[in-house]
């Protein structure tokens, strides 16, 4: 499968633009763990991951990481891109969380096409939108409301009364102790996922790192 | 002035796509105080600033707000026409902070307009990236290196040891006290007089809320 799969706008460009972005795109291939783009300097290009997974995050200057968003099979990575705007200021750092296959299109050329094709201006807004929500989802969760400490809590509580790290339990059962619909509890525990502190699955919910949800409480 | 002062790219539009905008725009004055646009399901329309000031903000569960960004004379209020793109999906609030004159440019026209002109695409995506680049600018300050309680601790230490709740201090020497070059103390001090706590004039820093900044070291 070519770039054309992946990009939903390709039938509203034009041959000269498909062109373009065809000339300035290569597959790559990411290990686990690799640095794919490190801070504002870096203008590594667009990337979309065919397979595998790719996590975006900042770090604090005593080194401390906060997940943005996780990057998964077909989607794409703008910030990696972040020469094609002016005004995207911040630095953010993208590694390879799995073995990740991916399509890496030059920014250059990418700035190209966008600036006279409407549909991949508009496309690229859609993309930028939706990594702003996660952003701001993750503004208004973990420093608002501070639903991570709640569910850390209730995590480690049911741990300790059941006497096992793996609990049986779903979503809704959760967002019902907690008051909180069960979207967020799935959205919370996708975050706490990423982190490494638990792991999902069906029916399930297995504490890894016991450790940082009981320092998440305090 | 009309709303082709403010839009920086309206020579590269045709006069059709001129038209629509122009059609689909009024001007609107807003009292100080009055709540311009109040989460997503409100879709108020695209809003450009001729004077005045407005305040976007989010709000916590518990009424607590903090301010994402200020909009000045010529800023333009993407957020308020959130519906103009799917997948902003968060909510904020915007407020008039003072008597604000302003375009308010209806979102249906706009999104029209940007689905064909590539000019206007690309405006809104540097629009937006520079409101991304704010939040996460926020996020870096206050969430991680938690400059703003440093800040607050020494404004209220030089008050104390001065006795007077105006001190007479620049930036760069703040910096200096803080490690901090001076560009991100200003910032944080805009940051403190957006939430009322300070009040900036050339060469004096204002307490005006000593509590809040106590508040803020605890």
């Amino acid at each position: 499968m070519g770039i054309s799969e992946y990009i939903s706008v390709w039938d509203a460009l034009t041959d000269d633009e498909r062109r373009i972005l065809l000339a300035a795109s290569k597959e790559k291939i990411f290990q686990k763990g690799e640095i794919l783009h490190n801070g504002s300097a870096d203008c590594t290009g667009l990337i979309i991951v065919q397979s595998g997974q790719l996590r975006a995050f900042t770090v604090s200057a005593e080194g401390r990481e906060i997940t943005l968003y996780r990057l998964l099979e077909r989607d794409i990575c703008l910030f990696s891109a972040s020469c094609i705007m002016n005004s995207i200021q911040f630095e953010l750092t993208v590694t390879a969380e799995k073995d990740t296959r991916a399509f890496v299109i030059a920014p250059e050329a990418y700035k190209r096409v966008m600036r006279t094709s409407a549909a991949l201006a508009n496309y690229t807004n859609e993309i930028m939108a939706g990594r702003f929500s996660d952003v701001m989802w993750l503004i208004d969760q973990v420093i608002w409301k501070s639903f991570d400490k709640r569910l850390a809590e209730f995590l480690l509580n049911e741990a300790n009364m059941d006497g096992t790290h793996i609990l049986r339990i779903t979503h809704e059962t959760i967002g019902n102790h907690l008051g909180n619909p069960r979207e967020v509890v799935t959205r919370m525990l996708r975050h706490f996922q990423d982190e490494g502190y638990v792991k999902l699955s069906r029916g399930t919910v297995e504490i890894i790192d016991p450790q940082a949800l009981a320092e998440l409480c305090r």
